[in-house]
C-alpha cells in the first residue's frame, strides 16, 4: 500500500470528514501515524489533537463516535477523506452537526444550520 | 466580519473545495490573506501554493477555473469550505475530476473514479 506522506507537514496530515450518505463535510481534523493505525484497526475515527498533543478518539467524551465506511487519499498522498456515519448529535463541539455551520453572507458570517444538541449536556465538566 | 485565524498555522488556512451541486470534495488547498482577498473579490478560487510560495489562480494554466458559489467557515475560524462550479475537465492535475480518486481497498489504494482529461494535453510544457 502506497504510504501516506506524514513527513510533509511535520508528522500529520489533514483529514476531511464527510457524511457518507449526505456528503456533507462535518469537520477537518488531523492524523498522525498512530491515529491512522488506530482508525484503520477499529474503524472508529481517531485523530491527533494539535492543541493537546495526543491521540484522540472522536466521541470518547461526547459519545458522538464516527464509524468509518470508506477512506480516500489524494493525488499527493498527503490528505485523506473519511466517509463516516456520525453517531450521536453531531460532529461539532458547539452543538451543530457540522463544524461548518456559518457561511459568508457578504458583510458577516451567518449561521446557516440548526443547532442539534446542547454542548453543556454532552460535555460534562 | 469575524476574522479568519491565519496566524494559527503560519499565515495559511486549509480550504476544502467542494462541488456545490454534487457535494463531492474535489481537493484540499491553502489560502493566505492575499488569496482570500483575491478569491472574495473575483469569485474565482485563488490559493497559496506552499511549494512555489506564491499566489495561485486555480485554472490559470489549465483553464479549469473554479467559480465560487458559497464560502463556509468552521467553528475555530481556521478552516474554510469553498462551494464551487468546476469549469473545464476537473480539479486534479492528474486528469481526474477530484484529487481523491483512490480509496482504501484493504491491501492497497484502488482507483475509484474515471479519468476525465489527459494532463499532457492540458498542461503545456
Amino acid at each position: 500500500m502506497e504510504t501516506i506522506d506524514f513527513a510533509k507537514s511535520g508528522g500529520i496530515v489533514p483529514v476531511i470528514v464527510q457524511d457518507h450518505e449526505t456528503q456533507d463535510v462535518l469537520m477537518l481534523a488531523y492524523m498522525n501515524e498512530e491515529a491512522w493505525a488506530a482508525t484503520r484497526k477499529t474503524r472508529k475515527a481517531h485523530y491527533y489533537s494539535r492543541s493537546r498533543d495526543k491521540l484522540w478518539l472522536k466521541g470518547e467524551e461526547s459519545g458522538h463516535f464516527q464509524e468509518v465506511k470508506d477512506i480516500l487519499v489524494d493525488c499527493d498522498n498527503d490528505t485523506l477523506i473519511l466517509k463516516i456515519i456520525q453517531h450521536g448529535g453531531g460532529a461539532c463541539h458547539m452543538g451543530y452537526r457540522s463544524c461548518f455551520f456559518r457561511h459568508d453572507a457578504g458583510s458577516d458570517w451567518e449561521v446557516c444550520a440548526p443547532k442539534v444538541f446542547e454542548p453543556e449536556e454532552v460535555y460534562k465538566k
